[in-house]
């Protein structure tokens, strides 16, 4: 099992195993397996025993639980980091806290096909992908033991992956992460003390000064943000005010299926097909809570729901993880250019 | 050249290049040059004349400046980050602030030899490196623009050495970076709630309960943090009171080289010779400023310098950067517990 765990110097929680899962000599540095090594993957269509029972499926027909003709299926995580089962447990111990691994840690096999990655799919295809996410984000939100729903994708092995066959990750916490909380308040600051939300005042200045837009579509709009930590590291926002990716429709996610299709084709053709990590950023779980007063509603006016791209084309070392400050050797309106301008041809 | 931007959403800096360095293609992954390969390397001695001229050095007898016999020699980044000509400008820009990139990057060169790894330096060895930290930090304090001096050490490939030939790096930065910020805020409120050091507090806490303590000396204590991000986090604290590591004597740097090399024997006999990062947290430069009252006194009070240790044996993929929230299969007590138990035959 594991829990979490509050680091009272550094200010950030862990999700810590209180079982050894490895002794030393077995962290050998994990490959992933070979991309044709269909009858070894969890993922393939005829493998589906191979996983836990699957807790979502977009099927493709008519078909059995856990059989193939599915389009897109989610299922637990076979190792998970945090487990649905369980009741809710908070303790101080000295100057540590800690709370039980409750939450849920579950996969979204993304398409049948092991070789096909979003660049590939069609704007439906990965549109069927961001409507399995917001099903799963929607039914964990109901559970009042949860916080945060994250949901992300790593794409290679370098950014993570340890799996080849395209597959998303959603992590539920009883918790919510420093980094979203540092964003979160950020924005209640900012709607405090001028009444606008702080994404919807960025995407008019950016609009304004078209330097650091990479892509715009009828909906939504992808930067770099001005203070980027990485080369080609991108935000792609809804151009109107929503604070709630669980509220989008079939037909918004539709649009957001075809601009992702695009960016990561124009992505593909400038960085050879880079590594990379997809986070979704929506408000938390909106259960009342004592004390936090009328938080549940000033934050549909203050949050804005977004995904963060963040090629691994540059190491993250050991400075940028023990001081949050990157180095990033590309300026954003340099990225933002080239992403603008790569020629159709050469996605 | 480079600036520092603020991102106001989620509130951290980045050192961002305003001049292109690299076109896409050029992000081709970086090999380190292969061990053996001395002519080239910029750091070996004889080739002093590859690199900028030197600002420090521990002399190994008589010789000339920029010349070969040192036993320790710091030069400036070929590339820096940020550059210690110029004005200190500090802007806002929209919702933006950006400060102009002055500052330091530097390089320690450990060692004339090219294949030699702290494991395999003596505590003499290493304490010559911890000297040459000293006084490069004394020397920058002095520096009325810089805020905050970092000193690290990336070893291997996947923790973001680009050099095979055993170096460290300093930063020194005109802003306060969030991580830092987060820890020195946590310290001085517990301070001011408590009148105590809260790393004084938890290392008797620590000591009390002893299962996470890796090593102990006489004047060092080498702990896993509670809420460990990754194995085998080990953090080095000197067990007294200090918050300023430029104020350590060559008796102490001594006594830290000889537990500095005994912990990393038994991490390369126990996790083979893994890629790591190692990152000083000292006090920020003790200017007196307007507006901050006697902050400066205090925080000889509440804040205490140590090492913070992390092996890349797994990897820091999206979700962790993305939330600030690690995932971390092994248990900080089984580490401390593998760490006190490795044999010395081993090592």
């Amino acid at each position: 099992m594991s829990e979490l765990r509050f680091d009272p110097i550094r200010c950030r929680w862990a999700i810590v195993a209180t079982e050894r899962r490895f002794r030393p000599h077995e962290f050998v540095r994990p490959q992933p397996e070979p991309p044709g090594d269909l009858g070894a993957c969890p993922f393939e269509p005829g493998n589906e025993h191979t996983t836990p029972p699957e807790i979502f499926v977009i099927p493709g027909g008519a078909r059995q639980p856990n059989g193939a003709n599915w389009k897109v299926r989610v299922v637990p995580n076979k190792f998970p980091a945090l487990r649905v089962e369980g009741e809710l447990g908070r303790e101080g111990v000295g100057l540590f806290d800690r709370v039980n691994g409750i939450g849920a840690h579950e996969v979204i096999v993304e398409t049948p096909h092991h070789n096909r990655t979003w660049a590939d799919m069609s704007a439906e295809e990965i549109a069927m992908v961001l409507r399995a996410w917001r099903e799963r984000l929607l039914d964990l939100q109901r559970d009042i033991r949860i916080r945060y729903v994250f949901i992300f994708k790593n794409h290679g092995r370098e950014a993570g992956a340890s799996l080849f066959h395209p597959h998303s990750q959603l992590i539920a916490t009883p918790i919510i992460p420093t980094v979203l909380l540092a964003e979160l308040n950020a924005a209640r600051k900012h709607w405090a003390n001028k009444e606008r939300c702080i994404f919807c005042d960025l995407i008019h200045q950016e609009q304004a000064l078209g330097e650091r837009i990479a892509l715009e579509t009828r909906r939504f709009v992808l930067l770099e943000p001005f203070a980027s930590s990485f080369p080609f590291e991108t935000w792609v926002l809804p151009r109107t005010h929503q604070h709630d990716f669980g509220a989008c429709s079939d037909d918004l996610l539709l649009e957001l299926g075809g601009v992702l299709r695009d960016f990561l084709r124009r992505v593909r053709a400038l960085l050879d097909d880079p590594p990379f990590n997809l986070i979704l950023h929506t408000a938390p779980s909106p259960h009342p809570r004592p004390g936090h007063g009328d938080y549940w509603e000033t934050i549909k006016m203050d949050y804005h729901w977004h995904i963060e791209f963040v090629p691994r084309i540059t190491h993250i070392a050991g400075f940028e993880w023990g001081t949050g400050l990157a180095i990033n050797p590309t300026p954003p309106e340099e990225a933002a250019r080239f992403l603008r301008e790569v020629a159709q041809a050469e996605t």
